[in-house]
């Protein structure tokens, strides 16, 4: 294609950030055009926990902390926010080292863990190897207070207004911490949902939050995983903006966790828990 | 919430099947009614190499034949068709087993891989634990004829068509195989974009394609593993319907991939390799 050759861009700095200009040529029809536009930027962020490097995760660089500790939660590796002593991040060439200080019981658990497993693993289920190494543990939640229906809605339409990142680049998850009355207390964004959620969980436990005053939303789908998230949290609903996979309804049910999808428009689908949700604003 | 006493969804057939039915509850503003909906199935299938199982992924039951030679692909496990010399399936409680029969020399660098690895991983790289495990040699691509504009806007367009389980469950990721004349010559579904893709790598492997006779177009934003799993089978061109990452471009640049995203209504913004696509539609 005969186009105007771009400039480079300018090489990315060494303090990392959450999105980078890049040259792009802008295609309308059979027209074509030179032009600049944001990335989101998608960095290897590896965790690094007593000075073993566990797993290595592509994250959207920023609110690495929240990450960490939302990760070690949502994941079992932590029970509480307060087993984590420490966590700085280590700009190397290749990425970012989260390096983590975590309570010798803790770190004693997560090499036992480690020792159980061969070795390399896939995607998807955060390292787990084979089917045997699946099973963990849900208990059942307790009864919360129903989350407001209309509440759900007031989140959602207050969602895109939060979102800077997409905003800027055109493709990032969110995830929101909603209360009751359909504020939104907080909000994370990354190119990873399971990222998004992680950071999201990690600001909340590291506000010292109450799991019954709200509900979870996420701009994306509800995956087996997502649920495992909140669960881990004792985070009562969960509502997503896309659908729900079969598995991710499975556990939701099993655990009565609230689930709702297709969240748009004052519309949604509830697939579980449907006593978690209240159709009068109780507020 | 009071609403009508759900029957219970029937048990999940022995047999997986990529959809099931669940009873749901459809709100409508305040309105609440139950209703039955179908499900995208997500199901763990370990996939085990000679008798070692060596991965868990979170995937639709369809096509995993397809997912198990495009993923030994992609991810380097393999470097043709002709090393992997059986696949089986073994359905269990817990998921399916896909069992794979590799040639003994694969094998051997399979279980050296593992080795040098300590144990338990994350998500985003495929088990990759450390930031010095990630460098992966990237062979600069040998130039293709350039895939036409046209092409692109050709199988954009008739990609609805041919999502089935997306018609039916509303959020599944396609990959898709489309020819230099813009036909679609070959669709995988998946609620992962990764697995899609494999799916669709696999299948193409399988039937002795030619890496220069078109491109593959994703449903999805295009990550940096996308690129690299794109790249690992020689193809010269990706094409994503939503934004690629920085990480994403970086890769393609310097790979020479030709790389666009938001490839939408006839229009597409390409981020690498502008000389792999041709405004005028050659075919």
């Amino acid at each position: 294609m005969h186009c105007p050759a771009p400039k480079l861009s300018p090489p990315p700095p060494d303090t990392p950030t959450a999105t980078r200009p890049a040259q792009v040529w802008r295609v309308d029809g059979n027209h074509v055009i030179a032009d600049t536009d944001q990335l989101i930027e998608e960095i290897p962020v590896a965790l690094v926990y007593n000075g073993i490097s566990h797993a290595v995760l592509l994250a959207t660089p920023a609110d690495l902390e929240d990450l960490a500790l939302g990760f070690s939660l949502s994941e079992g590796i932590l029970a509480s926010r307060a087993e984590l002593y420490d966590a700085e991040q280590v700009p190397g060439s290749r990425g970012i080292e989260l390096h983590l200080e975590i309570s010798s019981e803790r770190f004693a658990g997560l090499k036992a863990r480690r020792r159980n497993l061969a070795g390399r693993t896939g995607c998807g289920l955060c390292g787990v190897e084979s089917l045997d190494a699946l099973a963990r543990p849900h208990p059942h939640l307790p009864s919360h207070a129903p989350v407001p229906i209309a509440a759900a809605f007031a989140g959602l339409a207050a969602l895109p207004g939060h979102q800077p990142l997409r905003q800027t680049t055109g493709a990032v998850h969110a995830a929101a911490w909603i209360g009751r009355d359909g504020a939104i207390r907080a909000l994370r964004e990354d190119v990873g949902r399971h990222n998004a959620l992680d950071k999201l969980l990690g600001h909340l436990a590291a506000t010292r939050f109450d799991p019954t005053d709200g509900f979870v939303l996420v701009s994306s789908r509800a995956s087996y995983e997502m649920v495992q998230k909140t669960l881990a949290l004792g985070i009562g609903s969960l509502v997503a903006v896309s659908a729900p996979t079969g598995l991710a309804v499975d556990l939701a049910r099993e655990s009565g966790l609230g689930l709702a999808g297709f969240a748009r428009d004052r519309r949604m689908v509830i697939y579980a828990g449907p006593e978690r949700f209240s159709p009068v604003d109780q507020t």
